[in-house]
């Protein structure tokens, strides 16, 4: 294993908060892999680059020789919404928890080592509580400082309402460190108040504290709001290389550093040596490029690195086509002009841009120009390209 | 089964709140033996007369022909205090339970009839629950309507600590309702939060909510605090009918009706002439002395409700010695003279006063008067009688 102080300087890269620092000092100077536990929502597994920056964390630690317990949060997920007020918190069922916690391991998978994590599902501990467990886990806590979390302070000083068994979540959630006797627990800096519950409760149930390592929450392409998919300003995992490629490309400048630090692996010391060319005239594209590529490899490969400029609908002019094209069907009650086809398909803004396009030449279908007259049959398939950016493989099929 | 009228006459006696009243007569309109929930805590079966009023309740609606629940909430008490912060409520184990309910039979079907009462344990079903049950539960209420409850808001707004399982046991009482399938809930007024509580949980688990009666607390025998063992103003339902006797009739005056109302058996018609004899000039000493022997009757029986006054401590200058009298036993060196056992034994102020009393000639050694000079024998045993109230049956055995 590295030297403490090597491993507390990788540890250290990017995190929000360390707590408490000496502990995890004496905790490293065991030269023992320690148990490192992460918590993830099991009704979201679609992961963005904001998920990445908590799992490149883990790997970091993993690269050190620690033990990653990947924690799936299924057992308040199977509860759903008790109240009954969100219907669109429905419990879901054991195999949905399955389901989902599959999708989340292919994603999971391309930033950690398999062989190296555990996966668990806090189910199998809290199903076996008795309700006498229950209150002794209730007791360990008072009301008063569960009021003190921020969402609740605002809730409740706002007249809006606290069922009583959101404050029983927390102190679940504490329990499962008690559970799997966690050394250090990673997550997200809006999570700080549940990691410390953990330090707590394993402190009552007269285990030694967990560590918590608080990571930031990576703001999105707009460099302004935390990256989100409901935001719209994130790039997803599981992105085509092409969209990867632009969606990255598209952010400000003042991005990129922090980017470099939470999702890239290289080196700080190659982090300022592309700070340095910067600062000595090089273009800022060229430096979001190589973290482009950096990302893509990681969740694609290098193959599809190295292409992904070309489906990232800059240079189709030469007549390549994307990687990521995409298949749209329309129905159709018969033949139709290309203008309404366009239109419908939605690779032109409205039907009088898709009159000018064709006018001036800037349509192709399966490469080749086209005018106004040009008729897609019933039944046919096209790949059509309106502008330099927007393509897509088109069947129309009968209504 | 009497009319909807009588038996809202003979319920309503005495109570402090009916809630519903409509709901009520609507319930007792179905003219069928209601479910009638009383709950009992299991660590405290020495039962006063503050209790009394509460099972009198009870056994009104018994003899209305409904059926009394009496249960025995034993599952918080095996759990005891889970914050660890105090010691004198440890759990109790399944057998300490049961023969706390033992001890609590005994004492209740001198006001009850054993067999048309249905005795439950909370456990039976609390234990089963599971905990995404107790979960559900919890969701079913706010904090902030938790907070108002009168305690817990004075407690959160003196800062004093309230641990959230401490919100869970109102829950769990409510709970009971639905385990039970209460119509009807009686408890004292200090219980109204957690009576309403199992309104509200009946509604929510689709049941018709139970109506709940709630009774005054009795004041004790010094007419201004509620009668309670560690203040000393009570009278143990178990106490020797001397005991009773002179304690009730030491009694303010102010009490009387008070009383009457809320612990006799009486009509409400008989009440009313007691009142008119005492403005009649009657004296209030013999209306303490019919409700006594009332009492004592239903406690111990009607002869020793007949014989209680000879007990009592107020005529044994001729001789009689109390029912109740007191076994004491003194470890001694050797033999010792009688001033000093009288003041061991406690029959005396102190060594001075048991010298006078010795000299003015009102100290009897079984029934015959004694001086200082007397002798008490190492391994004797004699009835000893300072002055008019003081009686023991002394025991001098070897250290």
């Amino acid at each position: 294993m590295k030297t403490v102080e090597e491993q507390l300087a990788v540890i250290k890269r990017g995190t929000d908060n360390v707590v408490v620092e000496q502990e995890l000092i004496d905790k490293l100077k065991r030269n023992q892999p320690l148990r490192i536990k992460a918590g993830f929502d099991p009704t979201a597994p679609d992961l963005h680059l904001g998920h990445a920056v908590l799992l490149n964390k883990l790997r970091m630690l993993q690269d050190l020789g620690h033990q990653i317990i990947f924690l799936i949060g299924d057992f308040t997920g199977m509860i759903g919404d008790p109240s009954g007020k969100s219907v669109t918190r429905p419990p879901l069922t054991r195999e949905q928890v399955l389901e989902n916690a599959e999708t989340y391991k292919q994603q999971v998978f391309k930033i950690l080592d398999e062989n190296k994590t555990e996966v668990v599902f806090n189910s199998s501990w809290l199903e076996k509580l008795s309700p006498a467990d229950f209150i002794r886990l209730a007791s360990q806590y008072t009301v008063a400082r569960m009021l003190e979390r921020e969402d609740f302070n605002t809730r409740y000083t706002g007249n809006q309402p606290i069922a009583i068994h959101e404050f029983l979540y927390p102190l679940i959630q504490g329990y499962d460190s008690v559970a799997l006797r966690a050394d250090i627990e990673v997550g997200g800096t809006d999570q700080t108040f549940n990691l410390l519950m953990g330090r707590e409760l394993q402190r009552a149930y007269g285990q030694e504290p967990q560590c918590i390592i608080t990571m930031p929450l990576l703001e999105g392409l707009d460099g302004v709001k935390k990256m989100s998919k409901s935001l719209g300003n994130y790039v997803g995992i599981q992105e085509a290389p092409g969209v990867m490629y632009t969606k990255l490309l598209s952010m400000p400048d003042e991005l990129i550093w922090r980017y470099y630090e939470l999702l890239s692996f290289r080196s700080a010391e190659d982090i300022e040596r592309l700070k340095e060319s910067v600062a000595q005239g090089a273009n800022p594209r060229d430096i979001k490029i190589e973290l482009a590529r950096e990302l893509i490899a990681r969740f694609h490969g290098e193959e599809a690195a190295a292409n992904a400029h070309k489906s990232a609908g800059n240079r189709m002019q030469d007549g390549e086509l994307p990687e990521d094209l995409p298949e749209i069907e329309l129905a159709a009650l018969g033949d139709m002009p290309i203008a309404a086809v366009l239109n419908q398909a939605g690779l032109v803004k409205n039907a009088a841009s898709a009159r000018d396009m064709l006018a001036s030449g800037s349509v192709r279908v399966d490469g080749n120009v086209v005018g106004r007259d040009f008729i897609f049959k019933q039944g046919a398939q096209h790949v059509c390209q309106a502008g330099k950016k927007s393509f897509a493989r088109i069947t129309l099929s009968a209504q």
